[in-house]
């Protein structure tokens, strides 16, 4: 039993997740299909791959993930499988996995090329249901992964700062910093966009701070998270996704 | 292993659908319930007939497409059940079924008059999960859809011009025609509205024509469609659903 | 096979639903998960209690409810489970589940307190995901769920008026009185910010009463609504949530 999960920048209103679905229940018809979102930005690639990387590691070894944010589809650009932790990842190699090439400490990257194995005819607008789904309704189905492609020793990756950083933005305006729990000492004060953020709560209906005072909290994703209670702390700091974070 | 789709306009923001889900699961536990949509605009049936069309196919044979987009409900419209194509469809007798009729080269349309397979007390306004859900249940744990109704031979379809006009316009403002690859002929020039569309796109990106010229490309329901990059192709051309499209 | 669903301010489009998902595979893989909506307005405890009520009887007996609405996660408000009708429903104790305790002629209510079953590290932002999602999934593999907490016999109930009022308000402003069918007389007019309701429709199309009139109908949730063709009628009889209703 071996899930697959879907996360995409299709919205939910049209036709485009039902039809992912069909496509695997076509090829495995015993298949456990699990929505992560559908609601990434249109082709925010950056945004998809942080909300993949917050919620991957919850499933269990075994899991396959696919990943359509795909401005590019049917342009030249490679449809891969990765596999790492456990896991095998399918999608548009766009950086999509630039998290897990990060996180994992191994991986192993295929250009996916087993057309066999895809829904025909292969559109050129709509890969998700013509390429991903099915290869991952194959793999849940018992095919080896590593016989549907060639590997890949550079898979894209998202060209990003190693220094302290907006990673994301949530749509409530919450900043989530690429700051993990053993890249900060204890009593750092964050200064985003020159201005200094002193106030950590453990919770965020803690009473610690002012009510209207940004304030950093540990999140759930597993980095420091930067929030006020109520509003937007990017409309507020006046800051973007990969602006510096500096930890004195 | 029978699955359920459910296309409806309920929305996701209240009790409707997780009531259908859970009259499902009472009449048969083992049921596998996919979601195709539940942001069809409100009372649109014709939107509900395109994304049903442009879904269905996907689906393994056997598959129970249970369609409610419903002004009628609590009315006369007659509740209905249609076998076609390997499939068997479930919903109000009001157009919704419009697409499969013109698409299957045969279909069988019931009655549905089996009240001892409804969830009572039936609610008058929320056959969804009163007769609509119990009865794809129903035939999903093995009764057969035949003994559910009386045939009938004339289900209610949706009015439209046979000839080229616009199918549907999805929420990003792109049109589709109901135009398929053998009723064009290469090099057509297609006419919208007083409007030549010249530019015949492969993929989205691709840079052929003016970056913020309208395109014609096909759709991944197999349809011509007419987009305009990153803008709103019925607000530039100034058409709405059921316009004629010239093919010269 | 004993389905889980999941009711929660959390909105489809970050990691959170997802998260929760793997939480519950990762502790049984076999786990039925059923979405009821994730789109309870943010922090509104009684909007939620109100769509689990309309949606838990649907389910059949042995379905476990998850319902996370938590504006107090990560303080001392306790995690709680509850045994009711069949069912067995998870969440914090902030009144979520005043209806079921009304509802139900019995119930039994558990401060959950195994650990041992929790997902670790637990977080203090995110106990859907720490918390109620693999306590549910233990649930759903067969742990007895006496053995996971304490019982309390004062969970917490959203303070309402027993007296006739406005139960919940939906997004079209449609008014759901707590009225049921054998506590209010054939032939009464109800009263609710001094004006009169008369007419009384069997089904939202019925042509009853002027058609930009306010009419009361029995909704699906077994209560009395208050409906406005096509418009608010909260807005247009200026009423709120916790209003008293007149039956004369």
């Amino acid at each position: 039993m071996r899930s697959i999960t879907l996360l995409t920048d299709f919205g939910t209103a049209d036709y485009f997740v039902g039809a992912m679905k069909g496509a695997i229940l076509s090829v495995n018809p015993q298949a456990v299909i699990v929505d992560i979102t559908h609601e990434i930005p249109a082709q925010d690639v950056a945004a998809g791959a942080f909300t993949l990387l917050a919620a991957y590691t919850t499933f269990p070894a075994g899991t396959i993930h696919v990943a359509v944010v795909d401005p590019g589809v049917g342009s030249s650009r490679r449809p891969i499988l990765v596999s790492a932790g456990g896991y095998v990842f399918v999608g548009p190699d766009n950086g999509i996995f630039t998290h897990i090439y990060d996180r994992e400490t191994t991986f192993q990257a295929f250009h996916i090329t087993a057309t066999e194995y895809f829904r025909h005819p292969v559109s050129t607008t709509f890969h998700g249901r013509d390429i991903f789904a099915p290869i991952a309704a194959a793999i849940s189905a018992g095919v080896d992964h590593t016989s549907l492609g060639t590997p890949i020793p550079d898979p894209i990756k998202i060209a990003a700062s190693t220094e302290p950083h907006i990673l994301h933005i949530d749509r409530f305006g919450n900043l989530i910093t690429n700051i993990t729990r053993n890249a900060v000492k204890e009593g750092a004060t964050l200064v985003i966009n020159g201005k200094a953020i002193s106030t950590l709560r453990n919770f965020f209906g803690e009473e610690v701070g002012g009510a209207e005072e940004p304030f950093a909290i540990w999140g759930s994703a597993g980095f420091l998270e930067i929030a006020v209670n109520g509003r937007s702390a990017a409309e507020i700091l006046g800051v973007k996704r990969g602006d510096e974070v500096h930890t004195d």
